[in-house]
């Protein structure tokens, strides 16, 4: 299936759909954007694996709609999952980090609330966390929409997480990444990155506490969405290769 | 010599200097938004490898500034580089770039001209990325700036480069870092990152005419400012095991 046509997102496609009809936001984007005309080839996806490319039916203006006839359909496995559990960057950053741990392959998010942090998550953030990784799925080809928890204090993360789930900590004094590429063990990773200024003494002992690994994503220190993103991108590239 | 306090530059700080009177700009972040007294700790760059640890001496408000004394200096080598070369993403994505890529350990920085690029470098280009690369380069602790070359047509760039230096080419369909970690041979790598809807078919062919290596830096297609931060962040984690 040549899936290199631009990518919308529609929730309630399904196999069984051979046209679907684009909500709002997404005929908006697919009009203004992306000039989208009748004929145009086009994929959607629902975000949970599945994929139908097809082309454009009809186009209408008030409200903005797209309705497009699908030809064929794909269903992608999810494969592992880096898991980013992160403190919250201020303002514009937490959008920036989002964005970018999308398109470097980050599966699951969860805010953390550390004894540090500079921000929280506010109201209807992930409803807005949200509309960002549609955008940055679409833009990247991803099937899978990244899943976004509440936030959550890393007491309460450390206790949940899964035992079958390897956990690492963004440190300036851990291990390289191409050291650490023997010791991927697990289908679920997590990158713990903690707020500006760093996880406290009692949390890094907590953190220790459950069993994990340091990782040195740079030779200096990073801000925390800089930490986001390549602690992502690298533990994908680890675990790419792992698996 | 403890590094930990706060960062500051001044390009005229010297090896002799025993005290250094920060600049309008420098002297105002020092006030607001470090609020530094009399008495704190500070350590100063010159962006060219040295750094001077001291205590502010006195701080004075029309016009701001703030007078330390030094007592401790130390020079940092350089150590080997990586060099991003990349299109220009628009807006907001270019500070965006340059402040994550300096973090992840960029050391030159050189704008593409492309044949599909969508933004140029504009008006005082080098001043503003020199003003966020200074304010990354305080945040993450580097004593060396990076060097910020003006924009370039992709053909000189590559005509230009010395033999001395490894290319890599950011490529959804190249060979996964980890890979290729045996194969840096060189003190200076060179990231080529394409523009969004990436390098032409012609633009290819003149890339791989020079050696270089494709590397793949995520599973999915990247912005030009995600691959951008990756691949400087990916060669830097490459380089420094190579050395």
């Amino acid at each position: 299936m040549n899936t290199q046509a631009p990518w919308f997102y529609s929730s309630g496609l399904s196999e069984s759909a051979t046209s679907i009809v684009l909500a709002e936001e997404e005929a908006r984007h697919a009009m203004a954007a992306r000039r989208l005309g009748t004929g145009d080839a086009v994929c959607i996806t629902n975000g949970r694996g599945l994929v139908a490319c097809g082309v454009v039916e009809n186009i209408g203006n008030r409200p903005p709609q797209v309705t497009v006839t699908l030809h064929e359909w794909q269903t992608l496995s999810r494969g592992p999952v880096v898991h980013l559990a992160s403190a919250l960057p201020k303002g514009d950053r937490q959008k920036t980090m989002l964005d970018m741990a999308t398109q470097a392959g980050m599966g699951v998010f969860t805010p953390l609330r550390c004894e540090r942090s500079v921000a929280s998550s506010g109201k209807n953030a992930i409803e807005r966390w949200q509309r960002v990784t549609i955008e940055s799925s679409k833009q990247c080809r991803r099937a899978w929409l990244p899943e976004l928890n509440t936030e959550t204090p890393l007491e309460d993360f450390l206790r949940a997480v899964s035992p079958k789930t390897q956990i690492f900590l963004a440190s300036p004094t851990g291990t390289s990444p191409i050291e650490l590429s023997q010791k991927i063990m697990h289908e679920e990773l997590v990158i713990l990155v903690g707020p500006e200024g760093g996880f406290t003494g009692p949390e890094l002992d907590r953190i220790r506490g459950r069993s994990s690994l340091e990782i040195r994503l740079a030779p200096t220190v990073l801000r925390t969405e800089t930490a986001a993103v390549l602690g992502v991108g690298l533990l994908s590239q680890l675990q790419s290769r792992a698996g």
